[in-house]
C-alpha cells in the first residue's frame, strides 16, 4: 500500500464511521417501531444485542451504502443530512437481503457471530428480514422530501434485480461445471452486489435533486465498483492469504464456487479449463486445490478477473467523472469505491 | 340462508368477479417485469401457469383484497379505476405473505395446488415472495396518483404488523395450552388477518381522497371484520361440516391449534378448560376428538367466540356507516364483509 493509498483508505474510513455515526440513531429509533421478538431479532443482526438481549456494542457493518447515499448527495451539491432517511433505507434494504441470504445459503457466521437462523430458527429469520425491507419502505413513504417517491420505485426495482441475482446464484449451484456462461455470472454478479451499491448512489444524487443522466452515471458508477469489487473478491477466494482472510487457501475451490475467475476458466475452452472442470467433479483437498489454481491460472481465468477488475473500475470512475465533474466534488464517492474494491475478505 | 342473503352473496361474487377482471390484466402486466425464473414461480403460485410452465387458467384466489380497495374508493365518491395500482399492490403483498406462510408452516396445498415450495423449493419460494412484495411497492412508487404515497407507508406499515402476527402465530406453537392469554391471541389475529383486509379498505378510502377520521374507520371496518372472519372460521375449524370444510371433523382439534375458541376455553378457569389442557397434551384421535369440541364448548369458547363474531362484525358496520353514512353507498362494502365472513372453508 502507498501513501498516498493508506490516506485514501483513511479518508474512506473516516467517510464510513461519519455515515454510521449519521444513520445509527434513526436506525435505531426505526429498529425500535418494530413488534417486541422482531425488535430483538433485528437488534441482534445488527449487533446491538446479544442473543439473550443484552445490550452490545455493534459491529453492525460498514455502513458502506448508507455512506455512497450520503457522499453522492454531497458530491451533487444537495445537503447529506435531508438525504438520511434514503441513507437508512438502504441499509434496512441490505440486511434484509443478508438475513434471507443467510437462511437460504445456510451460513452459520454473519459479523464473526452466528447468523441470526441459528439463534431464532428460519421462520423468525425470514420474517425478520420481511419486517426490515417493509421498514425500509415506510421511511421512503414517510419522508416528505420531494425525491421520496422515486426513491421507493428504485429501491424496490433494485430489490427485484437483487432477488432475481440470488435467484441466479442458488440455481447455478446445482448445474454442473460448464453449463454456467460467463455472462450469467456476470450478470448475476451485477444483480447481487452492484445493484443496491449503483441503487445507494443514484439515491445520494435523487435526493440532491440531479438530472436523469446525471442519477443515471452515478447508479453506472455503482454498478461497475460494485462488479470490481466481486472480482477481487473472487481472485481473494482463490489466492488470499490464509493469514490475512481469515479462510483455508482456495476457500472457494474447496466449496467448488463458481466465482467469475473459476468460470471464466471453465469455458475458456482451453485444457487447463477441461482439467478444472474434472477436478470440480471431485472433492478438493490438500494437492487437488493448488492443481485446480494453477489449472484457472493456466486457463487464463486469473488474468481475465484482474483485467476484468481494473477496467470496471475504469468504466466506474469514468461514470464518476461524467456525473461529477468537479474531482474535488466526487473525491469522497471515489474514496469510497476504492475501499470497498481494496478491501480484503 | 334467506332469500336476501343469497341475493348479497351473489352481489358479493360478482364485486370479486368485476376486481378479478379489473386487477389481472395489470397484475399479470406487473408479473411479467419479473426476471425469468421468478416471474415462472409467480405464476405458478397465482394459477396462470402450471409446475411445466403452460398455461393454467388461474384459481388466483378470490380476489377479496381488491374488490376492498376498489369498493372503498367508489363508497367515497372516488373512481375505482384510477384504485386499481393500490388494488394490485394490495394482491401482490398478499401473496408474498401466502408464499412465505406456505413455506414457514410447511403447509403442502394452497388453493388445491402443491404450494410453490413444495415444486421449486424453499429459497425460491422465500425469494419469489420477496420480489412480490417489491413489486408491490414499485407499483405504488410509480403510480403518479397524489395518494400513492400515503398507501405505500399504509401497506409497509400494515406489513410490518402482519410480521409480528405470522411470528405471534409461530410463537404460540411452541408454547403449552395455557400459556396463550386470549388477549394475546386476539391481537395475533387482528395482526395475521384483519390487519390487510383494514389497509386494503383505507387504501381505497386514500385514492378517494377521504379525510384521515373516515380512512381510520374504514381502516378499522376492515380489522372488526376480519377478526369476525377468524372467529367464525376458527368455530368452522372445530364444528365444521367434513363435507362442506373437505376436512376431517374437528381438524383445528387434532393439530391442537390454538385457535380462539380453545384458546377462550383454555384461559376460562373452569373444569372443563382444565380437561381440554389435559387433552391438548395428548395426541387426540377418534373419541377424543370429540370429548376436545365439548370441553370447548362447555369452557365457554364456542358461546364465546360466537358473540364475539357478532360483536365484531356489528362494530365493523358501525364504523362502516361512520366512514360512509349513505347505505346505498356503503352496499358494496357490507356485502363484501359479510361475505368474508359468512364463506366456510
Amino acid at each position: 500500500m502507498t501513501m498516498s493509498e493508506a490516506i485514501e483508505g483513511r479518508a474512506a474510513l473516516a467517510l464510513l464511521e461519519r455515515a454510521r455515526a449519521v444513520v445509527d440513531p434513526p436506525l435505531r429509533t426505526a429498529l425500535d417501531t418494530l413488534p417486541g421478538p422482531l425488535r430483538r431479532i433485528a437488534l441482534y443482526h445488527f449487533g446491538w444485542e446479544d442473543a439473550d438481549g443484552a445490550p452490545a456494542d455493534g459491529g453492525a457493518g460498514k455502513a458502506v451504502r448508507p455512506a455512497l447515499v450520503l457522499a453522492a448527495a454531497r458530491a451533487l451539491g444537495g445537503d447529506p443530512l435531508t438525504a438520511v432517511p434514503a441513507a437508512v433505507a438502504v441499509e434496512l434494504a441490505h440486511n434484509f437481503t443478508l438475513l434471507h441470504d443467510d437462511v437460504i445459503d445456510r451460513d452459520p457466521t454473519r459479523r464473526h457471530r452466528p447468523t441470526a437462523w441459528t439463534v431464532f430458527g428460519v421462520a423468525d429469520a425470514v420474517i425478520a428480514g420481511d419486517a426490515l425491507f417493509a421498514l425500509a419502505l415506510r421511511i421512503l413513504a414517510e419522508d416528505p422530501h420531494p425525491a421520496s417517491a422515486a426513491a421507493a420505485g428504485r429501491l424496490s426495482a433494485c430489490v427485484i434485480e437483487l432477488c432475481g441475482g440470488q435467484q441466479a446464484d442458488c440455481a447455478f449451484e446445482g448445474r454442473g461445471p460448464r453449463e454456467v456462461s460467463l455472462a450469467e455470472c456476470v450478470e448475476m454478479a451485477i444483480a447481487k452486489t452492484g445493484a443496491l451499491l449503483g441503487c445507494s448512489c443514484a439515491l445520494g444524487a435523487l435526493y440532491a435533486g440531479a438530472e436523469p443522466e446525471r442519477i443515471a452515471a452515478l447508479d453506472t458508477f455503482g454498478r461497475e465498483a460494485g462488479l470490481a469489487f466481486q472480482l477481487i473478491d473472487d481472485l481473494i477466494g482463490i489466492w488470499g492469504d490464509p493469514a490475512r482472510t481469515g479462510k483455508p487457501a482456495g476457500a472457494d475451490l474447496v466449496a467448488h464456487k463458481k466465482s467469475l475467475p473459476v468460470v471464466a476458466a471453465l469455458r475458456s475452452g482451453t485444457p487447463a479449463g477441461a482439467e478444472l472442470a474434472r477436478l470440480y467433479r471431485t472433492p478438493l483437498t490438500g494437492a487437488d486445490v493448488r492443481r485446480a489454481a494453477d489449472a484457472v491460472e493456466r486457463a487464463g481465468g486469473r488474468d481475465w478477473a484482474q483485467l476484468q477488475a481494473a477496467d470496471r473500475m475504469a468504466g466506474a470512475v469514468q461514470e464518476l467523472s461524467r456525473a461529477v465533474p468537479d474531482p474535488a466534488a466526487a473525491g469522497d464517492l471515489l474514496d469510497l469505491a476504492e475501499f470497498v474494491t481494496r478491501r480484503s475478505r
